[in-house]
């Protein structure tokens, strides 16, 4: 026979770890078999009647109460272990206590350590808005580990940091590395060229690590918490981090990775990190993309690969194309439309589909979608692509492969467009195909560009070029043709319709203003300089920090008012005028 | 002034080439400025307006009345012009036409050649069908060039086809390289380790071009034709050709493409690839993925990815893993549930979602879809995963990064279920977290796992470690700990995910069974022996079979009933009886 022994604290408030090590010290007395330390919550209360170790009286408690059950082997063990309670609870307090002074205001933190940027909050949730709020009105960056805070609240607080030029991670904000020190759960990384903002702590972590163990490492790592992409946040927080990483000379490649985010912000995002003039991998946990790479962005699927990616990229030398090095400048003023003219319905068709990277309506006679679906397809409109393989065009009559007539015809039409900035074409080399289609078409676009020219303007020709050195036709010699007539020549169908999607997205007025205005801009300097923070809540969050050479303030707090909520705001309200 | 001068010949039957050389000839005629020469479509007579080659005879034409229209310096010219249209078609056809016997039938022609495998039909598309069905009949696989056959044609040819064994590539099939020959438009592509089924003629020519380029190169290279992954017709030539590439052992590696899927063709052909025991590169434009690559299969979102991908799996030397590596003996029988135990939740939640590639439903207190919410997140059912970091576990309690207890109660809970076959833990390292969670896991565990032993079963307890060597718990040492208690230790979610998947599909009874019964299956030796065939329409394509030194026969093929269809259709329900 075992004996269950209960003792209920109402309204008594102990850091986490205190009642983790009373609990603990507790089984460890002599004849006891089990201990429960917990608030009275349903959940825990579910848990300790799992482990048998549920009471009348523990089954009354409310979630503001402590609950102290203990099981012995008999009645006199029990009474006895919860007779030891105060003691153990005074020997951990005082063990948990070193000899250094602990200011009772973050006010006099601040004054202690006024070098300190950060401010770390892990009070219970309830508690944690009000001493972000206060921190930002002490000019000081906030990482809130806690959770159970409102998403009113946290609205606020980024609304209030940004205007401030200053940055909320969290609430509920597991982890983060700022200048080689990580904040609340975070392994230790070497120093490298990756810089991370994450809305996901472990996804953080496991990310982090793997650059490690490639051999790589990290710049910067923001949390953000994990509501920080939902529509009503609208990733403030992941916004200022980017833009910091965009800014910041040391960070070669961003990472960012999120839960699944609401789908508005996502691409959204995708927008806004494509503007960043740095290698992006990004991972947005189950966001499906119709292309694994668009430009500068590299969509990821798994941690695994995100790290890998980044790795790779931190690696490359390649340079990002910039839109100086599109050379827009040679185009007149009005120039700004591509005309498509291909022999391959399925080229044709993953032209339209990288296009949509680039512009937001492209028409065809083989639309993605029949909105876009050209009136007439002889005539073209704004963008267009036209598949000449299509079975409108070759009934009694040859495909275009064979027969180059219709598409030269067309060449010609579309040359002669004012508006027309770009020409694209596909060339099909192998068996069964003209025997020289380069030769039939170099000369029209010969005098095509001659006659741009002559009229003042410039009009560019694209060729993907698709075959083989041991075609009948010889792609080198096809491609060469093309060449000296000024056609720019790939034979990779990706790489034209790439190089034409930002040559036009350039030329266009509306598109090269796309991105959003930026809020108050974070200062770099606190990327730059050594880590200080006054830390509020979990002991051992100090001593982390402590063990990582940064120097940390650590608050004595204790709840406010005796843990009356009402009064607290109160109190806060008044502090905060 | 211009002159125009036109002339209509109903019922006429020319071979496009034929058409497209008069046109060419009129044009250089003395005097004429341009000439036309095509069946009278709508299409068609568009494209002769615009090249103002109009009038109201043009306008009265009809489908299938031979239009031909020259302009002329003047009246005389234009009329001579048209006059000599008759001597120019004889002098084409003669030249044309070689001194050899030229069969009038099919049936002759494969007397004449009775080792070709293979039928090409290219003649116009409302005669296609039936050329098809009698080449199904002779015994013989067919490839079709024509576009414009009717889906129910195309469905009926496909199901005769797989009834006897044979392959119908087409209609509108552009392309296809067959023992080193290219039929229809096909690059020449060096011999190598890449099997291809492509319903996409030029996603097929650029794939195959890039993968020589790349240096690599092609086994075999199946068309299909565009319409063939539709619902309708349910990918029957496309299943035929991933069979027949499986069980050739020149291929390494099978490479799927296709013009957007139907999605439920789409969905059923990823679990079929996943059973071919090869890696798999597959490219459905346009489709997006949760993940980029899926065990054997790798998703890739253009060609050059697609090529990349098929040439950098065929050099590596990795070999697939297959179910009895899993070695799935050491279970006892009704031992096939897996649990998760998390604290980290973003890793939970990449689990579940990479769990979907592998199990139809895995329940959660962080479900994907509220479908698999837990009754009760205390207690699992069937394949469970936990995040013990959610909110309702750790009011009032330190996070399960520091405190391991709740987790180890529940692991022990568990492991005593005797239908549980996997195990499955985050161990996640770094400052903040628990200063030793293998050491406070690993006892646990071992006896867990004793336990199972002893009731005659065995329980796989597998760990992702979450960390660095320079963390302060020691990455390696935390590994080792766990190995030595016979746990599976990865470093990646995502292998160690992966691995329980495949592993508990495996013990799965249900999910072992997937995949579609086959059809008769195709002879490999139609892979194997040299390439001949007959050729029925483009005479092109026969001196391009002849190029590739394939053996050929031409039929001197023309409309049957002088193109006359309901006679034709008659003629041709008589001869396939």
């Amino acid at each position: 026979m075992t004996v269950t022994e209960v003792e209920i604290r109402s309204g008594a408030y102990y850091d986490s770890v205190i009642l983790m090590q009373l609990q603990r010290s507790l089984v460890e007395l002599p004849d006891i078999l089990d201990a429960g330390v917990v608030m009275g919550t349903d959940a825990n209360k579910d848990i300790l009647a799992q482990s048998e170790l549920m009471s009348p009286e523990v089954q009354a408690a409310v979630a503001d109460d402590l609950v102290i059950v203990v099981k012995g082997k008999d009645k006199a063990s029990a009474k006895s272990a919860i007779e030891k309670v105060d003691g153990l609870l005074t020997v951990r307090r005082r063990a948990g206590i070193d000899e250094e002074y602990r200011p009772k205001s973050l006010e006099t933190a601040v004054k202690m350590l006024p070098e300190a940027q950060w401010i770390l909050v892990s009070v219970p949730g309830r508690f944690a808005a009000g001493i972000a709020r206060q921190s930002l009105n002490l000019g000081k960056h906030v990482f809130v580990f806690s959770d159970n805070v409102s998403l009113e609240d946290e609205i606020e607080l980024k609304r209030i940091a940004a205007k401030k030029g200053l940055l909320v991670m969290g609430p509920d904000c597991g982890t983060a590395i700022i200048n080689w020190v990580g904040l609340g759960f975070a392994n230790k990384v070497r120093h490298g060229p990756i810089g991370i903002v994450a809305a996901s702590g472990t996804g953080l972590q496991q990310v982090s690590s793997r650059i490690h163990q490639l051999g790589s490492g990290v710049t910067q790592a923001f949390g953000t918490g994990g509501r920080d992409l939902s529509e009503a946040v609208n990733a403030i927080t992941a916004r200022q981090g980017l833009d910091l990483l965009s800014r910041d000379p040391d960070t070669k490649v961003i990472v960012l990775i999120s839960k699944p985010p609401s789908s508005v912000v996502a691409d959204d995002l995708v927008q806004t990190v494509r503007q960043l003039g740095k290698p992006v991998v990004l991972y947005f946990i189950g966001y499906s993309t119709p292309h694994h790479v668009v430009d500068n962005v590299h969509f990821a699927t798994t941690f695994d690969e995100t790290a890998e990616l980044a790795v790779q990229l931190s690696l490359s030398s390649s340079v990002l194309e910039s839109a100086s090095d599109l050379n827009i400048g040679r185009f007149a003023p009005g120039q700004r439309y591509l005309r498509g003219l291909f022999s391959g319905g399925t080229l044709a068709y993953e032209a339209l589909l990288i296009l949509q990277n680039y512009l937001p309506a492209v028409y065809s006679n083989v639309p993605l979608n029949k909105e876009f679906r050209v009136a007439d397809s002889l005539a073209s409109q704004a963008h267009t692509i036209i598949d000449l393989g299509e079975d409108e065009f070759t009934v009694g009559r040859l495909h275009p492969m064979m027969d180059n007539e219709l598409r030269i015809r067309r060449l010609e039409m579309e040359a002669n467009d004012p508006q027309v900035a770009v020409i694209l074409l596909d060339v099909v080399l192998g068996y069964g195909a003209h025997p020289d289609p380069a030769g039939e078409l170099t000369p029209v676009i010969a005098r095509a560009k001659a006659k741009a020219k002559t009229a003042g303007r410039y009009l560019e020709v694209v060729a993907v070029v698709c075959g083989t050195d041991e075609d009948p036709q010889d792609l080198n010699a096809q491609m060469q043709q093309l060449k000296d007539a000024g056609v720019v020549v790939e034979t990779s169908n990706e790489s034209s319709v790439r190089y034409v999607g930002q040559l036009v997205r350039a030329l266009d007025p509306e598109m090269s203003q796309i991105g959003t205005a930026p809020s108050e801009i974070v200062d770099l300097a606190v990327l730059k300089q050594p880590f200080a923070a006054i830390n509020v809540g979990l002991e051992s969050f100090k001593e982390s920090l402590e063990s990582q050479h940064a120097q940390v303030v650590q608050v004595d707090w204790r709840p406010p008012a005796s843990g009356n909520e009402k009064l607290m705001a109160i109190l806060e309200r008044m502090k905060s005028k």
